[in-house]
């Protein structure tokens, strides 16, 4: 028996309200039966006025994830709250404990098994006897800087080494992302701002590390995340919203790698800033095809994140229980080490 | 319990040979434990002498699938005999009896449910209750104009067209590809080859098609493969092998279609010439956001067909049973229809 599914929107921050306005205007067969959010002028509102949009579509926000699961019965929650495992797994014993299958952008949870190896266990044994599938994913974790690197890997007979670069202009972002990123501050003021985490780099290089080397059966010695750096404007560069001058920050640039032997065999390079051209995000494999791909101008992030959250929701519900990564639903890739098999019954 | 993958090499061709070679010399945690082939120069013969190599693997090439897979009791075999999937079902036969799963390279095979849809049906039923795994693959179709065009939709939060071309430098491949697409014939020749079957153009773009459509849930009216065309030399080129004049013959081109209300929202367009330069695999995707993804040069064909095969072994051996395509392995994509789940026992 198919039938439309039943989605509840936990955490309706600027991505939240972004996911929810998709869904509600632009895909059929899905449709909100509740939504979450902490802050008290949402709470109690319709959801469709909650994130901005003309009509109501009768469903209230409430407070108690617990609660709106068990009123509503959704197939899926969709965790749009925060960037930390730690705090997302607790905020998932509400699914577990209502059999509802979990989609997040968290973007910890992409790979929670690096930064919180014992919670990531915990909550997979939870999972799986809930029969509960927990995804997080994304545009960056869950695609650009992993999924899309491994999934070109199939087609090569040998891989020595990935080198993954986005160069994306920042300009065409919205404004806390650009200011985020530092764009108009002095070298000095970013070092403070750096200092007091009001700059942060891009999050998820580990996780994206851990993810092709996973697939890739690669073990890692060493994830090195470098301090992200600022990209000085050569010549003044404008956005709509940010004037920078010569020799003043335009953006930031941050390199992560895998190690293995001491060799990098993954090098990932992001960096951001206003102007970036031609802005791009670029796969190149070191193996056999030699192999160069590049999406050109980059990919945009914020359609992107919607995007992957809300087409991989059938992909989730029909995943086995536990707490998944995007290497559970895409199973293609170069395989690096001694290949085997599990031994099953049917033979 | 995991232990080495046996595998079973069925069909000893040119891209079978490629195939044995490089699990013999460069892959580990597989091994061959049986061959087989219909030519009589080859039966008999030690496995590591029939595909080339200077030393023996112990294994003898079979001239009975059916005896071999008893005797040795892979976990898979390799099928690289025919691109018609009537012919490879029948063959199928043999591994199917022996609970064998099968990954090949037949290209009707990579959606056999397009050109054999009573056959395909009735072999999944086969192969289900049998508990066998059947997957066709290869890098064209199996990936270049599908798999990697269906995992770029993903990250769209609306697609509306998708344009896939692959523009080949034919002067780095094999002779025998070289002669099949006509390099060096005059226009006259080319037309009187191609009535006489000598030449084809690319096999397999229906296919491509038919993964693409049922990946983002896009329902065809029509599937459209245009008769491949001579690309003519506007000025003299050359490969190791071809001497092509002005005005002489120096490759083909295809194009194909899926085409819904009279739109053609899929377009395939496939060149192999000497001297393509740029030669490149491109994917372009008319929707939010717009993307222009480019692979330049474009990807080899050989290596990248056996990659595919090899790679996917431990894929398709824990893959669920069935006559299964590239979409049952890789689940993500932008889905264009109605969303809609499967509703389960578990709530």
């Amino acid at each position: 028996l198919n039938r439309d599914i039943r989605v509840v929107q936990v955490g309706l921050g600027p991505l939240g309200k972004m996911i929810a306005k998709h869904i509600i205007n632009e895909r059929k067969g899905i449709r909100y039966v509740g939504a979450v959010d902490i802050s008290p002028e949402l709470v109690g509102m319709d959801l469709g006025e909650a994130v901005g949009l003309e009509g109501k579509v009768g469903v209230k926000v409430g407070v108690d994830a617990a609660k709106v699961f068990k009123a509503t019965k959704p197939d899926i929650a969709i965790y749009t709250t925060t960037s930390f495992a730690r705090d997302t797994f607790k905020q998932l014993e509400a699914a577990i404990a209502a059999k509802v299958d979990v989609i997040s952008t968290c973007e910890q949870l992409s790979y929670p098994y690096f930064s919180e190896p014992k919670l990531a266990a915990k909550y997979d044994k939870l999972a799986r006897e809930a029969g509960v599938s927990i995804l997080g994913t994304g545009i960056n974790p869950g695609f650009l800087m992993d999924v899309r690197p491994i999934v070109l890997t199939a087609a090569c007979t040998e891989v020595k080494r990935l080198e993954i670069t986005r160069r994306m202009d920042a300009s065409l972002r919205r404004k806390p992302f650009q200011k985020k990123i530092g764009a108009g501050l002095t070298k000095a003021e970013f070092k403070r701002f750096m200092k007091e985490g009001k700059i942060t780099g891009h999050v998820g290089l580990e996780e994206s590390l851990c993810l092709i080397a996973a697939a890739l059966d690669w073990p890692l010695d060493t994830v090195v995340v470098e301090e992200a750096q600022a990209v000085i404007a050569e010549a003044p560069v404008a956005s709509p919203f940010y004037q920078v001058k010569k020799g003043q920050v335009k953006g930031v640039r941050q390199e992560a790698y895998g190690v293995i032997d001491g060799e990098p065999v993954i090098k990932l390079s992001f960096a951001a800033y206003l102007g970036a051209d031609p802005s791009y995000d670029e796969v190149y494999i070191e193996g056999t095809p030699e192999i160069r791909a590049r999406v050109s101008p980059c990919w945009h992030g914020d359609h992107g994140t919607v995007a992957m959250v809300v087409n991989l929701i059938p992909s989730v519900i029909d995943a086995r229980p536990g707490v998944l990564t995007m290497n559970d639903l895409v199973s293609i890739s170069f395989k690096g080490g001694e290949m085997s098999c599990f031994v099953k019954g049917k033979k």
